[in-house]
C-alpha cells in the first residue's frame, strides 16, 4: 500500500449532468497531489431547492485536503465547468489554468468576488503543458458547442490519461478549432492509461452532425419571414450565435443582441480573438428606428428562464421592442428536460401576440454539442486507453457508457460523485468513498443540501404554516386566549367558520385541560398545541400544517 | 338579438392541454339552454400550485346558470374529462350521460361522494340519442388511448355540432370500436355547422400510427428478455395494458398489475365487456413465489408518480417485490412536458439497481392517442363543416389548429376558456366573455386560484418565513424583548453570529426608538418590524423572507 498510485475521483458531475468537480491524483496513498478539473454550478427547481439561486459539489473534502491541491484546470466556459469557481476559489487558493477565451469567463467571475485577474494564468493548447506537482497537463483542442473546449492530456508518472471534457467530433464548427482525430491519435500513441469521458449522449444511436449543417436551414428561413425575426439560443454557443447573425444580414437585416450572458459571451469571443469577424450590432434603441422586417433579435432565454430576454419579450415591451402578428421566433436550440414548462409557457406567450414559432422538432435548426453514441466509439478507437471511465453523465448514461466500452473489450468503471477510483493497475479498483454532495448559494450564504432549510420551505409550500402564540403568566397560568396565525392556508374549512376561530378554540379547551405539568413544560406545550393544531387542520380542512409554536412566559 | 343561437363557451380545456369543461347553448341570448360536456382535472405541479391536490375549471358562471342548465355528457373516462364531476356534481345537479365503460369510471367517482350510480345513465352509442333541452346528443364512437371514447353529434335547431372530444383515426385499435369513416360521413352527409376538434397533436406532421403497431415489437422485446419484465404505461390505455399482458402471456410469463389505477381500469373494462378476454392475473404474492423470468409485471407510474407502483419499485421493495439485476422496465409510454424530471429519476435509481431500461425514444413501443395535422385535415374533410373550433390545446395548438382550418378554406375562431362564441351565422362571431380560471382542491377544500393562498405557500418557499412576537404592556411598552422564530432560512449570515440574534437585537432597537405614536398603533409597529427583519436579513442573508408579526397586547 505505500507504492504510488493515480486515482481518479469525482466531487461533482458523475450521477447528475451538471455541478462538474473531478479530482485527480498522484502518490503514495493518502498523501496524493492533487489536481481539480473544472468546478461548475447546477440550477435550482421549485421541485427540490426553491429559493436557491445556484448549485454546486460540497467541496469539503478539497478543502481539508487543500495542502495537497496544486492547481484548477478549467475545460471551457459553460457554467456547469467554471460556474462555481467565484464563489470556491477563495477556500482553495490555488493557481487557475485555462485557454484565453475560458480564462476570460473565469476571470469575470472571480472579480466579483474582489480576485484579481493573475488568479488564472491563461495558457496555450497542446503542445503546451503545465507543471502542477507530479502532473504535467496539456489542454488538447476539442469541437464543443462554446469556444476553445478542450481535452486535457493529463501526465504522471504512472501513465498517461486522457480527460476529453465535453466534446463533440465535429470537422466544421463554425468558430473554434475543428476536431483533429490525427492530433488526439499522437498524443495517445505511446499508450493511454485511461479515458476519461463525456457520457451526455451515450444514448443517441446516429453519428452526431457538424455544426455547419444548421446555417443553411437557418438562412433560407430567415430570408423568407416577412416581419422581424427573433431567434434565441444558448448565449455561449457562440457559433451558432454567429450563425444566426450572419444570417440576418445576408437577408438584408440589423442585428441587436439582447441579454447579458450573450453580449458577454461574444464580448469575450472579440477580445481573445476566436472570432475573426461578427457582424455590426446595433443597439434596442436603434432596432426600434427601423422597419421590423430589416430587424433580427438574438435573444437569452432559450431555456424558458423568466427573467432573461426571450421571456421578457413574451410578456411585454422589453428595452422599448414589442413583438407583433407576424413575427417569427426561432429556437435554435433544444430544451434540456426539466425547461419544458417555462418553455412552452413562453411559446404560448408569443401565441398570443400572433408570432410564429419555430422550433428544433424537426431538427433542422440545432445539433448537441456533445458526442453521440457511434462518436463515443471512435474516440474509443483513436485514443486506445486500457481503462474508460464515463464521466459527465446521470447514473443511467454512465452505466451505458461503461457497458459500451467493457461491449468493444475494454475495462470499463461506474464511478459516482464521492468514488475514489485507483487508475494504476490494468483494472481499475475502487480505492474508497468520499462525503459528497451538494452546496447551494442562497441568497449571500452557501448552506448544506442536508441542513434542512430547504427541507422546511418545501414543507411550508406543500403544508402551509401555522404559527400559535400562547403567553403564560408566572404561575404557568395562561394569560388570555392563545392565538393562531396562518399562512398558506384556506382560510374556511368543513365547519363553515373561519379555521382560524376553530383552531384557536380548540387551543383554548386544550390549556383548560392542561395539567401543572404541560403548563410548566415548554416542551410538553409545544408538542400538544402541536398536535392539537394539525388534527383539527385535518378534521377542517383535510391537510396537515407545519406549526410552529411560540410561548411567552412573563416569568 | 331576441332570435335564438347556438353558443359555444369552453370554460376549461382550450388555453391548456387538461381540465377539459365545455358548454353549449341554445336560445335567446342570456336564456340559452345550456348543457355541459366533460368536467375533467389537470395536475397540480411545484412551481405554480405547491400543496394543491388537483386542480379543475372554475365553474362559478355554471354555478350561477344552473337553473338553464340541462344534463352534462361525458365523451371518455381520462382523468382530464370525467375527474372533477366527483368534486362538481353537487354544486350542478343534473343527470349525467355517458356510454358504459366512461360511466362506470364516473359512478365511482360520484360514490366518493356519496352519489348512487343513478345519478348517470348510461346510454347507447349512435343512433341512440338523448334528449336535453333543445339538443339532441348522440355519441359516436370513435378510437382514442381509452376504450368507448366517443364524439358527440349535437343537434340543435340551428343546426348540428359535432364534437370529437379526444380522437385519433385508428382502423385497430386493439380495443374498442374502430374508427369508421363511413358512419362519420354518414352522420355528416346532411351539413354539420361547427365542428369542435381535439387539437393535441396539430403539430406532429405525420399520420398517426395505429395502436395494432406496437404489439409485435413489445412481443420481441419481451420474448428476448432474460429476468424479470417490468412494463408502464397509462393505466387508462386497457388496449395497451392487454397487449403487454397478451406479450407476457405468450412468452410464458405470469402477469401481475401493480398499483390501484390499473386494476381499476382493467375490472372496469371486464365488468362493462369493452375487453372479451384478458390473460390470467396473479397476485403480487403470487409473483414473488415464480421464477423471476417467467414473471412480468405491468405498472401505473409512467409519467414518474412519486406514490406510483414505478417510483416505489425503483425505490425499493413493493408489495414484497424487488427489482434485480438484469430486469428490463419497458416505458410503453411517452413523457408528458413537465415530467421529465420524475420520470429520469425514476430511469436512474432503476440504473442503479442494474436493472435495464427501454423507452419509447424510437417510437416502437408507444403510439399516441390523438390525431396528429394530416388526421386533423382527413377529419375536417369527412365532415365537412362551415366552422372548425379548435379545443383541447394550448394556445399555440388552437391558433395553429385554427390557421390550418383557414387555410383550408374553412372559418375557423380561436376560443379561449372563457370565450363565448356565436356559432349560428356563417362565420363564428365572438359573443361575449365569461370570467373563468381554475379551482384548486386543496386538501378537501376548494379554494380559488386567486385566493393568494399558494401564492402565499410559494412566497414562502421562496424565501422562508421569519415569525416575530412582541407583547406590549397596558401602557404600549415592550413587555420583554421581541423574538423571532425561522423557518426555512440559514442559521447564520454574514457576522458569523446566529441570523436570530441579530434580528432580535435590531428589532430590540427599533422598538427603544419608536414612539408612542408607533408603539400604540398595531399597523405601524407591525411595518416597521417588517421592514427591520427584511432589511437586517437582505444585509445577513442576501434573502428578504417572508414575515410575520404577532403583536400581543395585555391591555
Amino acid at each position: 500500500m505505500s507504492s504510488e498510485r493515480i486515482i481518479y475521483l469525482p466531487l461533482g458531475g458523475a450521477g447528475e449532468i451538471g455541478m462538474n468537480a473531478y479530482v485527480y491524483g498522484y502518490g503514495k496513498p493518502g498523501e496524493e497531489r492533487l489536481i481539480l478539473v473544472d468546478i461548475g454550478v447546477a440550477f435550482p427547481d421549485m421541485d427540490t431547492t426553491p429559493g436557491v439561486d445556484i448549485i454546486f459539489a460540497d467541496i469539503s473534502w478539497l478543502k481539508e485536503n487543500r495542502d495537497r491541491l496544486e492547481a484548477i484546470f478549467i475545460t471551457h466556459a459553460h457554467e456547469d465547468h467554471v460556474g462555481a469557481i467565484g464563489h470556491t476559489w477563495e477556500s482553495l487558493g490555488v493557481p487557475i489554468f485555462a485557454r484565453a477565451f475560458t480564462a476570460n469567463i473565469a476571470r469575470g467571475k472571480l472579480a466579483e468576488y474582489g480576485h484579481s485577474p493573475e488568479t488564472v494564468t491563461t495558457v496555450s493548447p497542446w503542445p503546451e503543458t503545465t507543471k502542477a506537482g507530479p502532473f504535467t497537463v496539456g489542454f488538447l483542442p476539442i469541437s464543443h458547442s462554446i469556444p476553445e473546449s478542450s481535452g486535457l492530456v493529463i501526465d504522471t508518472p504512472g501513465g498517461r490519461l486522457v480527460h476529453t471534457g465535453d466534446f463533440k467530433l465535429d470537422a466544421n464548427p463554425v468558430v473554434g478549432e475543428a476536431f483533429d482525430p490525427e492530433l488526439w491519435a499522437e498524443v495517445s500513441k505511446d499508450g493511454v492509461k485511461a479515458l476519461i469521458c463525456d457520457s451526455t449522449n451515450v444514448f443517441s444511436p446516429n453519428p452526431g452532425r457538424s455544426e455547419i449543417t444548421v446555417g443553411p436551414e437557418i438562412e433560407t428561413l430567415v430570408a423568407s419571414a416577412p416581419q422581424m425575426v427573433i431567434a434565441t439560443t444558448f448565449a455561449s454557443n457562440v457559433a451558432r450565435v454567429k450563425t444566426l447573425a450572419e444570417a440576418g444580414e445576408r437577408a438584408g437585416r440589423s442585428i441587436c443582441l439582447l441579454g447579458r450572458a450573450m453580449r458577454r459571451m461574444i464580448e469575450a469571443a472579440v477580445e481573445t480573438g476566436v472570432i475573426g469577424s461578427f457582424p455590426k450590432v446595433i443597439s434596442p434603441e436603434d432596432a426600434t428606428q427601423i422597419p421590423r422586417e430589416n430587424v433580427m433579435l438574438i435573444v437569452t432565454g432559450s431555456q424558458g428562464e423568466r427573467r432573461a430576454a426571450s421571456a421578457q419579450l413574451a410578456r411585454g415591451k422589453y428595452n422599448g421592442i414589442e413583438l407583433k402578428e407576424g413575427d417569427l421566433f426561432l429556437f435554435s436550440s433544444k430544451t434540456i428536460p426539466g425547461n419544458e414548462k417555462g418553455v412552452i409557457q413562453i411559446m404560448n406567450s408569443l401565441s398570443e401576440k400572433g408570432v410564429d414559432i419555430v422550433d428544433d422538432d424537426g431538427g433542422k435548426y440545432h445539433v448537441s454539442g456533445h458526442a453521440n453514441r457511434p462518436d463515443l466509439e471512435r474516440m474509443q478507437d483513436i485514443v486506445n486507453p486500457q481503462i474508460v471511465v464515463p464521466m459527465h453523465g446521470e447514473h443511467r448514461h454512465l452505466r451505458e457508457h461503461m457497458k459500451l466500452a467493457e461491449g468493444r473489450g475494454r475495462a470499463g468503471v461506474l464511478a459516482i460523485n464521492g468514488t475514489m477510483v485507483d487508475l494504476s493497475g490494468n483494472q481499475p479498483t475502487v480505492a474508497g468513498y468520499v462525503e459528497t454532495g451538494r452546496t447551494y448559494l442562497d441568497g449571500s450564504v452557501q448552506i448544506g443540501a442536508l441542513d434542512g432549510i430547504v427541507r422546511d420551505r418545501i414543507r411550508m409550500a406543500l403544508n402551509g404554516h401555522v404559527v400559535v402564540t400562547v403567553i403564560l403568566d408566572e404561575e404557568d397560568e395562561p394569560l388570555g386566549e392563545p392565538w393562531c396565525e396562518l399562512m398558506g392556508l384556506p382560510e374556511i374549512g368543513r365547519s363553515n367558520a373561519p379555521l382560524v376561530d376553530i383552531l384557536e378554540e380548540d387551543l383554548s379547551q386544550f390549556l383548560g385541560r392542561a395539567g401543572e405539568k404541560t403548563l410548566g413544560d415548554d416542551d410538553k406545550l409545544e408538542e400538544g398545541m402541536r398536535r392539537i393544531v394539525r388534527n383539527s387542520s385535518v378534521n377542517e380542512i383535510g391537510k396537515k400544517p407545519e406549526v410552529t409554536v411560540v410561548i411567552s412566559r412573563l416569568s
